[in-house]
């Protein structure tokens, strides 16, 4: 029970400056980007892995929830303290405590913001892959809280697989460390993996050795402009399909262009039916054949017209356009909710056309948006969750593209969670006794369920 | 207990052709490639998903060890039925089931031999990355429940790299299945990552689907010779920390060059002290200029000489020597230990320096082979078991390098597993909390403790 003694031992462990319990103060830490809210009772700021087991034990003990918060962006409301409690935000520990590029790896604290590290590494010619939309503001350690991907990861692989060690304080508060700083690492469980997408239903991360990458010597980047979204996804699964695997391949049907552009005005082909951004990168020689492929394919299939980001700034702001589609999107209605459901790429057309005609039969307002190589569809659906007869046709169409997915042997989630947003979906994509078996892992973990309860387990 | 009655009805699972209990031919599993044995009571060859729960749930009913087995290639002692029981051989499951190189990917029963999953996908312009030095003959299951690596896993990674989802028949006999054929997923927790590297302690491995990528346009070879190991050790430093990622990177010292070359004849260089096997795979034009970045390299810190294998044919016949290294040395005396500690790449250098001053002051024979590119060492150790002294100077000397490798935050295992070769040594390793709950996954898992007992957790 959070007492106001606990409160105070709690207060003696994190200080004035890392601890809010105040009504306005609180509020700000009840939602993150996903459309519900829930108030927490008490918000903590620990600066140590320390303060993070210290405060853990008094949770077991007092059988307090606690929700772990990196910077709140995630989609699915996996930050949403449902159960109230303690939400801990990590944002203090923000360190960057080592960078070794001769050896590739870096060690950080969960609170470090993916745009400060990728900053960091750029000046040594390196760079960390994993891109969720929300880099320039999330953590590493939401980001690995939630194994986040993003359009890099098409080649590079997501955060799971730059996760090469991390430090964990469970549910009783002991502290636990796993995996090195080697990429070949088979000493025991690879626990790294279990923690990483677990949504901090398994423990608090509070330090991550990550693998990072030399950047690429060149970077080449077109758009493809196509009168015909279904040539637009054809593109997309021949590329793939022939073996090319670009940096990034992103799809955007007309409603997300306009939309897009109307903010950005960074002259985007208003008319585009569908529009590819690819990007290809490695050692110039490679990039610049690999780029006359896929504008012969991209032509092949109907493009209109190939233009080329041909210097940085263009570039920048190309992806700045794609980058901000979710946030211009969001800003159409009063919410905007974006799915996530994945499928193997040679199904993308056929996910793309029934997503359109699910938008037509339900009168919803669905801009497709997509980091299609991966079959990572993003589809956006603007709404009102106040308007419960439209909110109900959402939920409609949201269930149908799930269903089409799994029917394309795909998955609800690809890179946002599950959070509180698709916990209902579970059983499509999970059977019982895996469900079960989910469920036993959590009990064994944190066997009183005081880590970010009412969620997936 | 494993009474007449209950072989009986094990039998009617399986039928004659899977029922193994003849000592003769029982002392055929009770070995792997480690220098330790211990004879099955029973050997259960399964035929299907089905087989495999109903054997498990009659040995979690009775209590009876299970220990899963492939080929039985592991040089770690993982697969050794040391509390006797079952083996449960998964060699006749062996179909690939499915290959899908539009979507990248392919989906295979346990018991497929790894080089033949190579062939078949080569067929389509495709190949599967982790390549053990037993590929030829271990199997898809064995190389799931080890994590195997391999040369090419430098640039590539490693096996829990590829696999995207895993159907697994737990203790009790219940079957669960989890990921899906998406690269991206993070629907639920990620179990195949627990379950891969798990020396079959938590689950019987029925069904995995793999990620499968391109065989790449051009590969280049070279064999550096040098006259001074470490400057054969400061090339490999160079080159990793410089930013190329090669497809291999292998380093042989004199000893283990003459003893490959007295058995291949295929004209290595005797008189090297340092011998470095660099492979360079990609777009064409790309290799050509990495390989002449890396030859530059291995020219300035002192190469001799560098030879390139000109023909495919010359190209296998270093690699079938660089893969015949183990082997071979395994003949030149009653027993070989290869060891498989793992350090950050800079610290290779050191890593060898001092591995030969340990070989001289226990006076062994330890020849140095390593994929040195990810730091992961392979000293070979000629001995007899028989001999005690010499064994005590063996555990001895793996036991400083042990220490080394952990002193250069390195790892016990890069690859090959803790089985029974390292259990031991884990403490050096992993600390009391963090086994502590390795061991609490395991209970929970398979309360009874019949899979694979007596291994490291």
């Amino acid at each position: 029970m959070l007492t106001e003694k606990i409160k105070k031992k709690l207060k003696n462990i994190v200080g004035s400056k890392g601890f809010i319990d105040t009504p306005e103060d609180l509020s700000a830490y009840s939602y993150d980007a996903f459309v519900k809210e829930a108030t927490p009772q008490l918000v903590l700021l620990p600066e140590s892995t320390a303060d993070v087991a210290a405060i853990m034990a008094i949770a077991d003990q007092e059988g307090i929830p606690v929700t772990a918060r990196g910077a709140g962006t995630n989609i699915s409301g996996a930050s949403i303290p449902v159960n109230k409690g303690i939400v801990l935000s990590l944002t203090r520990m923000d360190q960057i405590l080592e960078v070794s590029t001769p050896n590739r790896y870096c060690i950080v604290q969960p609170g470090v913001v993916n745009g400060d590290l990728q900053a960091c590494l750029a000046k040594e010619g390196f760079f960390y892959p994993p891109d969720p939309g929300s880099y320039m503001v999330s953590t590493i350690g939401g980001n690995v809280a939630q194994n986040a991907g993003g359009p890099r990861c098409l080649k590079y692989g997501v955060t799971v697989d730059y996760v090469l060690s991390m430090e964990v304080v469970l549910a009783s508060g002991e502290v636990i460390r796993f995996g090195s700083r080697n990429v070949k690492d088979v000493t025991g469980y690879r626990l790294s993996s279990l923690f990483c997408g677990s949504e901090g239903t398994l423990g608090i991360v509070t330090e991550i050795t990550l693998r990072v990458v030399p950047l690429p010597e060149a970077t080449r980047t077109i758009l493809a402009v196509y009168n015909d979204l279904d040539d637009t996804a054809d593109t997309v699964a021949d590329i793939i399909g022939s073996g090319i695997l670009p940096a990034a391949l992103e799809l955007m049907d007309k409603t997300v262009v306009n939309a897009v552009e109307d903010s950005a005005h960074i002259g985007l082909p208003r008319h585009a039916e569908g529009l590819l951004l690819i990007e290809v990168d490695g050692v110039e020689e490679a990039v610049e054949k690999e780029m006359r492929t896929i504008v012969e394919k991209a032509k092949a299939h109907g493009a209109q017209e190939v233009i080329e980001a041909r210097t940085a700034a263009e570039r920048d702001d190309v992806w700045t356009a794609r980058r901000s589609a979710y946030g211009v999107f969001a800003r159409l209605a009063p919410d905007c909710i974006v799915e996530d459901a994945t499928v193997p790429v040679s199904h993308v057309p056929d996910m793309i056309r029934h997503i359109r005609q699910i938008a037509d039969r339900y009168q919803l307002r669905i801009g497709i948006l997509a980091h299609a190589g991966d079959g990572n569809m993003h589809p956006l659906i603007s709404t009102d969750t106040n308007d419960k007869e439209e909110w109900q046709r959402v939920e409609a169409a949201s269930r149908e593209i799930f269903e089409l997915a799994m029917s394309y042997h795909g998955t609800l989630s690809g890179e946002h969670g599950i959070g509180l947003a698709k916990t209902d979906y579970l059983p499509m994509a999970i059977d019982d006794a895996t469900q079960a078996f989910m469920t036993r892992i959590k009990q064994c973990v944190d066997p009183k369920g005081i880590l970010n309860p009412g969620k997936f387990v």
